[in-house]
């Protein structure tokens, strides 16, 4: 950020309020959000802040981050409670009265109206905006945001829910802040995803080709067996940026050659929807330790109705056998976690969908069941496709969640690998 | 925490360093873990700050925190590089020299003897610590942590690492909370989980009873559908802050019902997966919309396999006819999205698997495949015990991700009911 701040990148704040924050109880995941976005942008993110609930020291939270930035983002506290204060704290910091504004009462009214409801009349309270505020509408829940001069700081609040300001911040908040600062230094940012090699590999690998305080600047960033790199090039013009950024990304690509799976956050699931989809194969999926797992982050994708046909979570061992012919001798014989087992599982789950490709797992996602010859953590995957059944085993690091959470990632990488012929 | 703030909680503020932090590539879980410990201690946890890797903006946070605060928590910036620069920014905030630690030197060379390799010379960074502060050992790293007085307040420095921060905040710095802060008022805090009612007929139900500034306080969070109210008491003593807190409870619950699942944060999954295993009850699963979340949220839950027979994703309409016996002409007739096709699912599915209870979603996530009859967030669950079958219709706001969240949590809380017999 140095060099992006020697650059004269329009400082940002973010103030997050919220006691479900304050108090510990969720992790600050719209900060983190926002700053990578507001970076993308050109912005110099100097400074995470949240308190809790609680009108003055929000208010003084807002009043000292107009002071020190030219631009902050507030999060949190726009519902319909008593302790939902943002619209009163910013009206304060402002110096500014709450006036009811009628379109966002209107826009109020149809949320419910749509969904064959009444307004509860504390739900008014959401309209009352800072005299002279321009309202972000929320096109997906009640809470409107506004945006308002507070000194010289341009201030935008947005509701709390990821699901919720993650789209007002995009379709809202960014052309707005596009004609505001149209000074910001140019910059092109993309983030490679990879799978199937570590952390530190990724790094050694991309050694020559950029650095942590290069341009392009790298850094990695690790979750659920993904590494990603991401590439963060400055430049005089948006060309000069995006070019910089061309000249890295070629070699990295080369030099990560197909562990490359996505770009830029995807999940793997993604990059598996997206091939089964723009390749026309329909998918079969029988899990045991990941217990639905691989077919929620495959459902997450709209459309993807065209290619899953059906995901059996035969957690039962009689599961396993009634619904994708499993041979019970085999399971006595090899246990529930082998690798003859997950292969069964893919090949009894192809026979019954008659989907084009087919993806099992089997393993011990602990605390309990493992044994000092399969321990906590013992994954199989077993990928069936084009008539060939292939299995791969994982011995994964970490508690249960940890253990679900990797090996779904591993056995769609494994599908993947194997669509691609790698 | 206004009260609580009267009540002489002392106060406290996180102060996190870190570019990872600062620029979004990873959420402050720090801060939160650190904020739950906190606040059970008695501290009012009243401010998180995240600050990017540079001195002078980091020296004045933590003077500021300390001006504000009589207890700051700083995470992160202990390591070797030369962006770690938490020692001299608490140096200059607390205006002393740094003054290299024979005692941390010494417990860094262990670090590295024990592994048998030899101490990198930028490690010896590490064991400079502000004149006059107390060395905190790390016990599973390399970064030391230390204590000192900044003004009146009291400031402890922990490593970013998360693995390295929790032991050391629990064995290092509780003991020495514990002497510095002997007063601390007694504290009591409980939450009630709930689902089926909105927010803001939570907060109309329980303003009789508890209010954000009263004793005890609550405040209200929500998720999914899932709205948690968090009372929290203060009192002189610990069995005084505890009757407190019961006065509240007893009619809380009273006014909530049967819309209270659980307690202290749990999900409605952990609560369904308590109750099948308390009353030894099996459980098999027909997910359409929902494509697997239910299962992966019910096999979150260690020893769930007990319960859970299968879970299947009939995602195409054929899956729903072979898997689940579910009659094409019905869903010629009715629409795969009907209460109808959701009834049959949910008998198709314990029929096959014989299980105690079952219980069946079908709805239109969305963002396609809605009509005017048939809306995105149309949603039907079936739960089939005790030989009965009900289905209850849902229109759920929000998009793909929300309806699917919210549907599987609804769909589990009206499985949950019908056990209770409610």
């Amino acid at each position: 950020m140095g060099r992006e701040r020697g650059r004269g990148a329009p400082a940002a704040h973010v103030v997050c309020s919220g006691d479900e924050l304050a108090l510990g109880r969720i992790a600050n995941t719209n900060a983190a959000w926002l700053s990578r976005r507001l970076s993308d942008l050109g912005f110099d993110v100097r400074r995470h802040v949240v308190v809790p609930d609680h009108l003055e020291p929000l208010a003084a939270e807002i009043r000292a981050a107009a002071r020190a930035a030219r631009l902050v983002i507030l999060s949190g506290g726009l519902g319909p409670t008593v302790d939902d204060l943002t619209r009163e704290a910013a009206a304060r910091a402002a110096g500014r009265r709450l006036v009811r504004s009628a379109a966002a009462l209107a826009a109020i009214r149809r949320f419910f109206a749509r969904r064959g409801r009444p307004m509860p009349e504390n739900n008014a309270r959401q309209a009352d905006l800072p005299a002279g505020a321009v309202l972000l509408r929320n096109p997906v829940g009640t809470a409107p945001g506004f945006a308002l001069a507070v000194g010289r700081a341009f201030v935008a609040a947005l509701p709390g829910v990821p699901a919720e300001l993650r789209p007002m911040f995009d379709s809202r908040v960014v052309p707005l802040l596009r004609r505001r600062f149209p000074r910001r230094p140019a910059v092109a940012a993309t983030e490679l995803d990879t799978i199937g090699l570590p952390e530190s590999e990724v790094d050694r690998r991309l050694a020559g080709i950029a650095s942590p305080d290069g341009n392009p600047r790298l850094s990695l960033m690790v979750r659920d067996a993904i590494v990603t790199a991401r590439f963060f090039a400055r430049g005089r013009t948006g060309a000069e940026a995006r070019r910089v950024l061309r000249s890295a990304l070629g070699p990295a690509r080369r030099v990560l050659g197909a562990h490359v799976f996505g770009h830029d956050g995807m999940d793997v699931s993604d990059a598996v929807a997206a091939l089964l989809l723009e390749r026309r194969l329909t998918l079969s999926v029988a899990e045991s330790c990941t217990g639905g797992l691989i077919g929620h982050l495959l459902t997450r994708v709209p459309g993807i109705s065209a290619a899953l046909v059906e995901d059996v979570v035969t957690y039962a061992n009689e599961a396993k056998v009634k619904r994708l012919g499993v041979s019970a001798a085999l399971i006595r014989r090899r246990g529930a976690v082998s690798a003859e087992v997950a292969a069964a599982m893919a090949e009894g789950s192809q026979r019954a969908s008659g989907a084009d490709a087919s993806l099992a797992v089997t393993g011990i996602a602990g605390p309990g069941g493992g044994t000092a010859a399969k321990p906590v953590g013992l994954v199989y995957v077993a990928a069936r496709f084009r008539g060939a059944t292939t299995v791969r085993e994982f011995r994964l690091p970490g508690d249960r969640a940890m253990v679900q959470a990797r090996a779904a990632r591993l056995a769609l990488d494994h599908l993947r690998r194997r669509i691609m012929g790698g």
